[in-house]
């Protein structure tokens, strides 16, 4: 069986795993990503390779990168949290480890995984939404990754929201993920407990409503406490209309939640299919996409490099 | 050559033309639309294309509907404008008149027809933009129409421009073609004239604010009357704002503006590229897409149907 490594490079820590060609992840290695210098960062991954190498003969290399990827995927064409220099990196990885590397978005890469072995398995057109720090996401059409003309495709959490809203740092102002991410969930639960509206979230934060964390709302919103089920019902709403204007467009026949907020579970799935209902254009004349869980959690952005590396 | 028939089912009349392979309309027939009676309208378009059998060897039928088609391309899933009856219409088509039949959605259509033979030749990934009455579209992915999954993708028209706005007839608040149509450039100018922000909009409409027509607003723009080179410039912020969350999704090589209002011309283009320029997300780290000028008019969705009736 053949075997390749996935990387994922994350803004704080990289992972690698050996992936086999039923998308399981045999073994793993990781460390803190070098966020200054772009050749520390391209050592970094040749040595997390290498670490692997060791005891396993791997085929090819994915390297999962938050940021704008090339339709090629040699190259990093923007990303905000590392620097990874001019590139190509592919052609930089490749002549240092002799097997063949390509790039890919982590986000494209992670609904790629589902797709293969996750939960969306057997639909052929898909669309998954990671809503973590930001929004990300995937989209898979005729069974194949929607990269774009330009590599830049499926920058779902930068579709309009609110014309003239909440400044992104992506340059644009309104951008969903401004109102349906993690980091929007803890910002109005914060305003929340600092405004006395949630005393319960306060008081569990020790008092200090800058310490209300998104996790803090899901614990609490699972066993009922009305404000945090409220907010999650929020984000939720928000999250079933940014999805029925991208099912306006592509019309998938499956959604896919994934992200770390999407393991606060039930009750925020029911939120955005709740939501999604009501949103969806032509409402009783067509077929409502279902939403799902993902399945395969962060280690599905590295799955689905090392998938896709196989694809070459 | 071989060629084949396409028809254009609109809410008042239809248009059927003889196209080669080459999308050129060799002959043409027309008519009013039945839009009572299912079994009416199927037989007009039996009759139309009897019409042009009588001087031409047809070797298939496409029917653009405005409406959700079938993504087997058989069946009318939806059209508020016409009695298409229960279906599939493309078996009924067929069995009478002995060639086979497909049926499209008519912005799809059009979409392809440019892509094949107007102003999209070349760029396998392109976004059109048909603004009309309301704002229909088409995507072509892969050189491929992108139908979706259960038929009904591209109804870019209801993407959301603003949560809980204006109430549309598909039944969500706040579609973006309620903002950036030529109904609501229609809505707009009358308003203004109505309020005393536009007096010779007023005055060429007979005083009458009501009989200020899109149409009005685009002659005296292209005269440079400032209300209505202003009413223009919002409508195209509006378009571009869409456009740009479009192109989040799916970063097409090309953006195809069409449509009744697209034939106002140059001013309503600079500004969509305008805001289109100033709304997309990372901008300045990625290339913008061209937008351009349909070509083939109202045509289009008939030389697009023929063409794809080519392809069964």
């Amino acid at each position: 069986m053949t075997l390749t490594v996935g990387v994922d490079v994350g803004g704080t820590k990289m992972a690698a795993g050996v992936v086999d060609e039923h998308g399981h992840v045999l073994d793993r290695a990781k460390r803190p990503s070098p966020s200054e210098d772009a050749e520390e960062l391209l050592a970094a991954i040749c040595d997390l390779v290498g670490e692997l190498r060791g005891s396993h003969d791997l085929a090819a290399v994915g390297v999962g990168a938050a940021g704008f990827v090339s339709s090629d995927r040699r190259r990093v064409l923007f990303a905000p949290h590392l620097q990874w220099g001019p590139g190509p990196q592919a052609d930089q990885l490749e002549s240092e480890l002799g097997i063949p590397v390509v790039i890919e978005n982590d986000a494209n890469a992670a609904a790629w995984a589902e797709f293969r072995f996750g939960a969306g398995q057997g639909v052929l057109d898909q669309l998954m939404v990671a809503v973590g720090t930001g929004v990300g996401g995937g989209i898979i059409l005729n069974g194949e990754p929607h990269r774009g003309h330009t590599g830049v495709g499926a920058e779902i959490g930068h579709i309009n929201h609110i014309p003239g809203g909440r400044p992104c740092p992506c340059g644009r102002l309104g951008c969903w993920e401004q109102y349906a991410s993690g980091s929007a969930l803890e910002r109005d639960a914060q305003a929340a407990a600092a405004e006395g509206r949630a005393p319960l979230l306060l008081e569990r934060a020790g008092g200090n409503a800058a310490q209300v964390s998104g996790r803090l709302v899901s614990e609490l919103a699972q066993s009922g406490e009305p404000e945090a089920v409220q907010l999650l019902n929020d984000l939720g709403e928000r999250l079933g209309h940014g999805i029925a204007t991208l099912v306006s467009a592509l019309d998938p026949g499956l959604v896919l939640l994934g992200g770390g907020v999407s393991e606060s579970g039930g009750k925020l799935l029911e939120a955005v299919r709740a939501s999604l209902d009501t949103q969806i254009t032509g409402r009783g004349h067509r077929d409502v996409p279902p939403v799902r869980l993902a399945q395969l959690g962060n280690e599905a952005g590295m799955i689905g490099s090392a998938d896709l590396a196989r694809r070459t």
